[in-house]
């Protein structure tokens, strides 16, 4: 048998990296690899109470068949709940998804064509660079510093790249770095991308997990022009198991992530949608997120004060304002892939960092979780690895 | 602005039918327009019981990430399940999707380039035709009569079609017409499959609702080369409101269909998982399939028996031995779309049958669902649309 895939296939690989990570899920193990929440903050109780009013109240509309667009009080409420990133927004303006990923995933079904380019952050996140792959398109990486991408660096790609369809960005507590966008680079972006006529994907996964100071306009808080499309989710905040997302858009391109998600998979799930609604309703969410970030905020100090105690000074790390993630940069020399080996060898796990560059290189890098383990873990962890470090450092 | 969309999206638009639809659901409505399950029938209790039995046993790993293949005691139970199918198979075989609906579009992503093919009866499923679209194929699609799609006519159609990359066949009450093939078909489906080394997606979201006779063996079941992808959902025996469906294939092509899921929404819900699942070690699935093949026969044989006394000769239509709908086709003249107005003004519905031609054509036909309306509105229903035939072919 030869059966014949679509030329998209050749991009969809199994990547290495989760061949790894599989590895890391032995219970001995520490992890840092995941980018899981802390599933001890999930609110089990609540669900509870949650579940037995929507099927006592409204059981058959819970389980029917619904709209595409989405469950029309949650997407009030998730409108509402904008007005923190600065955006005025309706429940016209949302589609619910399952997970931000699918988000994504429509972001290069509706605008890429085979070899399109996506402009993005170097480093950006693994799962929207593999959501895009699908599409066959091309990646031109826009450097970036602690305050993330350089809008004088992507100022000089747009000029060279006309092939360019779309901005992929990750604003706030990026995902691997753990950076945040300064306001001003927010507003630029939007006045490049009217110049250069583009749509911009803002991805805001981990934004309402700011550890301290305010949280910054979004840059969708910016858009003029109705171009910017902003992805949430619940995964971090509420939690992952529901998988309930949501796209805002101006309605022209709403209007296509609508069509697109009704060929997809018809709607996301009657009952979680409704199950968060009625969660929204009996209890704060923002209450929740208090605590996960008391949480959070505790094992990013302890993470981040031990690597100071015991990294080799040749390690530079990222200081992470909220979200989940830090992310660690070697010398040249040093191969983090290999290093993983090592780390695995005394039962400590992170991602190495190669996989999030969409055209390779990078391979001194790594990154570190610090939501999904104990405070002590981390601790011992982090030692561990700081070990292995300065092993590979004074060969 | 005038930002530039991917060339697919012109495939992808909104349907008149979508329209036209949406004023199905005003409540004086009787409609026979949609696909929906009867809400009476789901098991709310039940689900009660087996979410709070989740919740309170594994409430953290039920709101947490979990793996893209879907929960494992979930998939050995649908691989058992198959067997009356004919279908031997086990949780490696299976990759559980958000609704059958998601297999569709990502067979479309695995198998279709731009141009290329896809064989399907004529006339197939609206939900299935839009989401290969996205995917810039083209139909060509294969004369049926009441017993499903014409061997001879495939052949016919394999040899003079080299583009052809894909067959997609529903055997068993297909949507639209409530046709089932016969085993010498499904045998010889295979045959022309592995002649011309073409894959078959044999979607079955009906299979399980039969009033009458013996469950036929499976498409699948002939598969002697891995080249059979039998999609599965829980939507008709179960609820569509948890999005629980599957695909089942040889590994080498679920290896592709993991990879695709990967990339589009990460996983499907890890709670709707767990409560499937907890439904099935709890109560006994194929009991309340009982309960909604004694509801759903009685509604057809009241369809039918209504259209017997009171639709014109001239209007021809299928007998379904299970499923969900039957199918009218009218003298060529007769155009359902403006019928369909008619019938509205006497606040009945049902989808006109042209969209189901992907290549256009066939106005004078028309579907009928008979599981979502009590008894006695579907007499109410059938009696006012036998009028509204009379009129128009005694003009």
């Amino acid at each position: 048998m030869a059966i014949q895939y679509a030329k998209r296939m050749e991009r969809i690989k199994a990547s290495e990296i989760r061949e790894l990570l599989k590895l890391t899920t032995r219970p001995e193990i520490i992890s840092f690899a995941g980018g899981l929440p802390a599933p001890e903050l999930f609110p089990v109780e609540e669900m509870k109470k949650v579940t037995f009013k929507v099927l006592e109240d409204e059981g058959r509309q819970a389980l029917q068949y619904s709209t595409t667009e989405g469950y029309l009080p949650l997407r009030e409420k998730i409108a509402a709940r904008m007005a923190k990133f600065g955006i005025q927004a309706t429940a016209e303006d949302i589609l619910i998804t399952s997970g931000s990923q699918q988000g994504l995933d429509f972001s290069g079904k509706i605008f890429l064509n085979p070899g399109d380019v996506v402009i993005c952050e170097s480093p950006s996140y693994l799962g929207a660079i593999n959501a895009f792959k699908a599409y066959e398109c091309e990646f031109v990486e826009v450097p970036t510093d602690d305050h993330g991408m350089i809008m004088e660096e992507l100022e000089k790609i747009l000029e060279k790249t006309p092939q360019a369809r779309m901005i992929y960005v990750i604003p706030d507590f990026q995902n691997p770095t753990g950076r945040t966008w300064p306001v001003e680079r927010r507003k630029r972006l939007v006045e490049l991308a009217n110049k250069y006529d583009l749509p911009i994907i803002e991805d805001n996964p981990y934004g309402e997990l700011r550890f301290e100071g305010e949280i910054p306009p979004s840059i969708k808080s910016f858009d003029t022009e109705g171009r910017v499309v902003y992805l949430g989710t619940f995964s971090k905040t509420f939690c992952p198991g529901l998988r309930i997302g949501w796209v805002a858009a101006s309605h022209e391109i709403l209007n296509k992530y609508i069509l697109v998600k009704q060929g997809a998979d018809l709607q996301s799930s009657s009952i979680s949608q409704r199950e968060l609604d009625a969660y929204l309703n009996m209890y704060d969410l923002d209450v929740h997120v208090e605590k996960i970030k008391d949480i959070y905020r505790k094992r990013r100090d302890l993470m981040i004060n031990t690597m100071k105690e015991t990294f080799p000074p040749e390690a530079k790390f990222t200081y992470p304002e909220g979200g989940l993630f830090t992310w660690v940069e070697l010398p040249a020399h040093i191969n983090a892939r290999e290093l993983m080996v090592k780390a695995l060898e005394k039962n400590v796990a992170f991602v190495p960092g190669g996989s999030f560059f969409p055209n390779g290189g990078r391979e001194n890098t790594f990154r570190l979780n610090y939501s999904n383990m104990p405070e002590d873990k981390i601790v011992e962890g982090i030692k561990r690895l700081g070990e292995v470090l300065r092993e590979e450092l004074q060969k």
